[in-house]
């Protein structure tokens, strides 16, 4: 059997003020004791934010995609901090060691900490940095009780770094992987769908329109061109904005000048990132900018806001021509997926346009936040990185997924209406203006009044005038050469 | 004859570094002397605006709506002054009458600072001081020439004001009046006239549509109803919003204690502003407020905002009703205001909806622009003012302009096109419905089947099934008794 | 013990392609079979959509508010229809009881649903109407492996309803709910609280800032009263808009002519939500309005945006005034809520201000998306209806969350710093303005400028140049006649 | 003398209802008769837009660089026409010498329209065709009272256009000129002048702010580079999405086939615009896209966005650096362009900040509006032109000019204020991680402490502890040892 569920998952709720449902551990930190769940790795300052920003719940949690990002950080900086001499091979062995369970997913429950806490995302920071070395410390036989753990999360862990660069360096690392995993991928796969199809539909003749009114006559094919042509530009412009995704703060610490980092350090750490996360990333040149500003991923935000306008003009074309089935435009047939009304056979509802075209205006809000955010770096950083990142990745993410599923659900489906694209054609008066060379413009002109007159055809109109013979109306009035050369 | 131009104008170009084109004065401030043109009556400070924010050009003055307002402005504040004692009653009656002069437009020429500026808009306010000290002066007997004038920009028409608090209120006047005289008038007047149509039109029953698909009848009066149930929720949402916005910060002076004021000045002089004004304007309870944020502006905006969101609504339904006039849905009639092609008859492009989209697309944009100005307020002052209010102004000027221009040219034409509208309906499978009762679901459905595969009509597939006579179909299948009660 | 975790959660993933981790049964709806969890209450449609709209995962999904929402609504619906004759009691007795389980939380689960479905919410309309039938199926004694379930999920629980009709309605239930139970109570709690501290402050004089330079003075509580008066606003704004968010569209089923329900329907049902949810819910006098635009969630949110705007605006002050702690304003002290760093003691962070400004942002971004999403209704339906209300309800909560946690965590325990402010107060040049009457203009002035020049006090500069003792300047230079009537 | 005034203008008012005022002459269309001022160029299709688009005013017409952009059109379409033989050269030749005229400015008052017309711009294309055909019938002799012109504004000025693929066209030759002769010359003279201020200040060691709180020192060059770094990827966005902008839609005629267009045509007529325009502007691939969608100017506009961003921070830290004078930050001194208040010396407020941040939220709500428009092109074509690129012409501008204004009357002249600066710095008590190596962390922490508690140096606390020697603080404490390396 080969059914697959992509996702489930149970909740258990921890009744609050019932300390029996839970056993508890004392951590410590500079501000004294906090108790912790007794089997979390974590230690007191995730605690402490825990206890501190009760906003918005479970569904406002850090992205999963930035704590892997932290993941693959962790590994590189403690790779570098050994090579360079300032952290002992083994912590930093086993300090990878357990990134490698991280990024695989085996400790997601770790990382209960919210978007919506310090804007400089140390709190997440050093979520990584207890998790990572209180793990470490249970590999190496240790228990969580212990009051000393044999790894330290700030002195091993968060070695070289600074919260500072840190979180701006995984927001780099999670925001690029989403775009080319995630984003690029799905758009692609779209675009290639619908240039099969502009090719399929490339003689389809049918009725242009403009001013959402009839117009002179195209291809079916050459509509779809054009969706091609926007998805072409977008993902273009998507490409042209990595250069400065690709550049990472690490190696900046507190304010940019790399203060408490080994000579070499930054170059290298970009090195083992790139390797680990198998994405040309690599040092930026300037870190001042890095930690103070993220035009980087508001730039790269800007293209998939970009991508979104495309996607809701695509979209909507299709919601509109496949109206109907009997009093809308008709024109195009796309796949039915859920029962229509068992009582109204035939009302196909475009589903996946209307899921594609949600996504789209939620991009475009979030483009806003992000450009707020990005606007209020305050001297040496800008503390709206959480709510930057999250808004990010939910946009590279659904823009990829969303066109997927458009593709796969809709798009790959979708045929051409001959019937409605036929009447279309004929009905409209439009074409009369290929009868001009032969019986003058004058008397063409009269044709198509009479026939909107009287909500006739041309071809009534003209045959009741007199003007021309029925042979003569099929030989003149060609649509097919109204429509230039198909490419 | 009766015919009307509204506007008409010149530009008279001064040309750079041709000083023979202009004579120049020389005004003093407490930096030192500026060349003026000789015959402007603005002075020192309004000249180092115009040098120092070459920012836009002619397109981008400050809105004559905040003049006018600030000469209602002045005035109040001259014979709030005199009759608290501290401005001479001669002084007060000559600011009194070059404020007149300037809100019945006649020194429009005299305000040529842009909105970005310094972003209390004092220099606007300058502005405002300079040319109403001058003109007084000329009107005493002086010449612009005098050095020392007869009437001080400072110590008399600025007294007791500052512009952290002069500008606001001139915020506030210039909007609240382009409320009250255009933006309410002119959505009344739409919501009139849509009002008007659904009622004429409410036993025009047509094919409903949801998904953009076909859906159950209703008639075209229900569908217009909603319209004015929009409209009429956007009108009493924005009245919401006048208390906050007739709130007045004079009074506050520089940060919003009222230094500098006489006693009962705030309250006096807000009295004479509503007189002038004719508005119910008020002095605000909390001066500290209205200088530091302008909430009131964001909050009007905001029911601007929603406005034009139904606009957009109620303007692409019109559009998609009226497309055709062959291959789309037509079932509405708008106005021909333009010619169409002369080789295509009936195209009637429906550009009045395109203005007042394009209106609605514009007022979503400046929501944007005025939320990020209102959150950036600093202390005791907030400094977007001028952005603010132009983006303010626009947006209310447009949709009260729109929405006649929209009703005026379209909406009070439109008309069912019956033909259209009948053709839908019975084309519809929809209305199978309605044989449920008399020949049970299965049967009915085999005929909605039957129909939707073969293209034909449900009357034709139930007579071929043999399931029902023509006269029953007549009988039973009646869309107008599945649209529920009409008010 | 005392101490409480708020919310602790496992994920198990189901791992695709692995499809003995899972049984499978099978369900059959007019497309045919589909396999769906064995254990699941849901049936072909829910799955049809967890297969069909991959989009986005876990985080993505339909908010739960909706889905409890949902179960006020199906037993409201119940009760009125059998009240109305048209359902048998028992069987509204059995869904009522259902949907008393899934509104306390204990089907959440059965609701795998994400946001970006079909844009009227059909599927978690569907999603709903089949856990409901199955799960009391199963209450009566069937198993959900039985091919004819005792309760239909559309001829009972959906009895008298529309997926257009019910999914707005669900959106106004818990939408309301949401803005009642958590953003006015968070609002009002961090409004009482600055009124609190304006009253306790209301004495403390201090230097103003006006483009945030130094001006006149006031006091520290005059300061936080101009916040207060912004939480006024923004109270008083968002209850203006709740008479247009207690409208349902319950009664318009599927186009809004209430096709299929019972007279006297929508009142009832309405008044059974009314009594369910504890709101003053009431029936939409336009239903075509209620189904095809959502100009009641756009106008509320409008609220919460102007909140938003406020709360970014006050929370960037008390980050400045609070910066330091040596080289900033420093002029208030705020709580220490997580270690400074060990090195550096005094530098307290101020994250909660991060946290709500990060939250203010994403308010502004959300307002963008929900106005393009209103905006985009066609004819009878608007089919951004989840993307809207997945919205609201992140801004809703974040703002009632945010502002709690932000008193909680901050402004509870804000004071003044009373060396900082003394300090900048005696430092100012512009106390020299009480000098004034008592040496004249040009000597004040004088003394300025000296002291600006060589850096020194107005006390050191005035005494230098002899114009006055020093007990005169004692006398003659007091703030606190500088900041009007305090209140 | 060699002073200059800028733009200097009147406004004739024609007052309504007074025909007196001015004569009318009759022009004629397929409509019937117009009244049109007698001494204007344009026709009968220009004058119903004045007669049915009265909304905003003078202010709200249609940008004059669409109009200059119209003459390049125009004029190398005539003489692609005349090289194609589809045009006599004598009228090639008219045409092209009114055109002349126009895009120097000559005829900027025969176009009236404003920008809430038809949606694609067809009324303005058809204001360009009148004056052209109009003007050139003048100068051949004729006379505008003449009913027959010898130049017509269809057939021979509109030659192988339509208003659907011109009206694009101008759009993005406008654009493209203001992008590159205003927008990145400004930008780029910003950008230079922060770089020669980044390398003037480079070895300023000052204290930085993270969380807006005291942090590690950097040099105020530093803080610069930063600045520079983030101007240089906001040109570099800007310049990659050139390309798209280059791309015109003329040739494509009504619906993107080019139907009505001699072979050759688009490729020949792009040419002649590149030559007129200096513009390197080509052809567009696909002429359906170049109808139907903006998104090249929502790309183009994408980056002006990112630019803003930019902006805003870099100005923010200006007016925060700059803040003061006695209770600010107040670390570097900005040129002081107007009176500061005679009784404040010292207060020089950042008024060119100012107005490029308001200018900064302007183009972030500008690119909303230019989003929604792009999103809502239908089928063959989009009708928000005007809109899109009235918002697009004036982000372009303002940031231009702004920038220029801003760096000739703020940046050039920006200081740092050294007393200030070393105060901060040697006030610090994160310079205590100097000691670190020497003392001690306990050591280095007890002095920390000490002087935070006691509110003093962290000299005076080290020797007070008898620590170290104040030689020894003087050698071990040097903030200029820890600003990592300068570039």
């Amino acid at each position: 059997m080969d059914y697959a569920i992509e996702v489930v998952f149970c909740r258990l709720k921890i009744k609050p003020k019932k300390p029996n449902y839970m056993k508890y551990r004392i951590e410590k930190d500079t501000m004294g004791a906090v108790e912790v769940p007794a089997d979390k790795y974590w230690g007191a300052q995730t605690q402490r934010s825990i206890n501190n920003f009760k906003i918005g719940g479970e569904r406002n949690r850090m992205p999963i995609e930035i704590i892997h990002a932290f993941a693959i950080l962790k590994k590189s900086a403690a790779l570098a901090n050994a090579e360079l001499g300032v952290l002992a091979q083994d912590k930093a062995d086993i300090i990878g060691k357990v990134c490698d369970e991280i990024q695989t997913g085996q400790h997601d429950d770790q990382f209960p900490l919210v978007i919506w806490q310090t804007g400089s995302g140390t709190q997440s920071n050093m979520n990584a940095n207890e998790v990572i070395a209180y793990r470490s410390h249970v590999l190496l036989g240790g228990t969580l009780e212990d009051e000393k753990k044999k790894i330290h999360p700030n002195d091993d862990v968060n070695k070289s770094q600074s919260s500072n660069d840190t979180f701006p360096t995984a927001m780099h690392i999670a925001a690029y992987k989403m775009v080319m995993e995630t984003t690029l991928p799905g758009i692609i796969k779209l675009r290639d769908t619908l240039k099969s199809k502009s090719e399929a539909f490339m003689d389809v003749v049918k009725i242009g329109r403009t001013h959402f009114m009839d117009a002179t006559p195209l291809t079916l094919g050459q509509e779809f061109s054009g969706y091609v042509a926007q998805l072409d530009h977008g993902i273009r412009a998507l490409k042209n904005t990595l250069s400065h995704l690709s550049e990472l703060a690490l190696g900046g610490t507190a304010v940019g000048t790399g203060l408490n980092t080994p000579a070499g350090y930054s170059e290298l750490v970009a090195k083992k990132i790139a390797e680990l996360s198998g994405q040309p990333l690599v040092t930026a040149p300037n870190k001042f900018e890095a930690l103070a500003a993220h035009d980087g991923i508001v730039e790269t935000h800007g293209a998939l806001k970009q991508i979104a306008v495309s996607l809701m003009k695509i979209a909507n074309d299709i919601r509109m021509l496949s109206s109907g089935p009997r009093s809308g435009i008709g024109e195009i047939l796309i796949p039915e997926n859920e029962p229509g009304s068992s009582i109204m056979p035939g009302k196909v509802n475009p589903t996946q346009v209307e899921a594609i075209t949600m996504v789209a205006a939620q991009v475009m809000g979030n483009d806003v936040a992000i450009s707020i955010g990005g606007s209020n770096g305050h001297f040496e950083l800008n503390v709206f990185k959480p709510m930057m990142i999250a808004n990010f990745l939910q946009s590279a993410r659904l823009i990829g997924d969303a066109a997927v599923s458009f593709t796969d659900n809709c798009a790959v489906g979708i045929e051409p209406n001959r019937p409605f694209i036929k009447r279309h054609l004929e009905n409209s008066l439009m074409l009369v203006t290929a009868l001009n060379p032969h019986i003058g413009y004058e008397n063409a002109a009269a044709i198509a009044k009479k026939a909107h007159k009287e909500g006739t055809s041309l071809r009534e109109a003209a045959l009741d005038l007199g003007l021309l013979t029925s042979e003569q109306f099929d030989e003149w009035v060609k649509p097919e050469d109204m429509i230039g050369s198909l490419k």
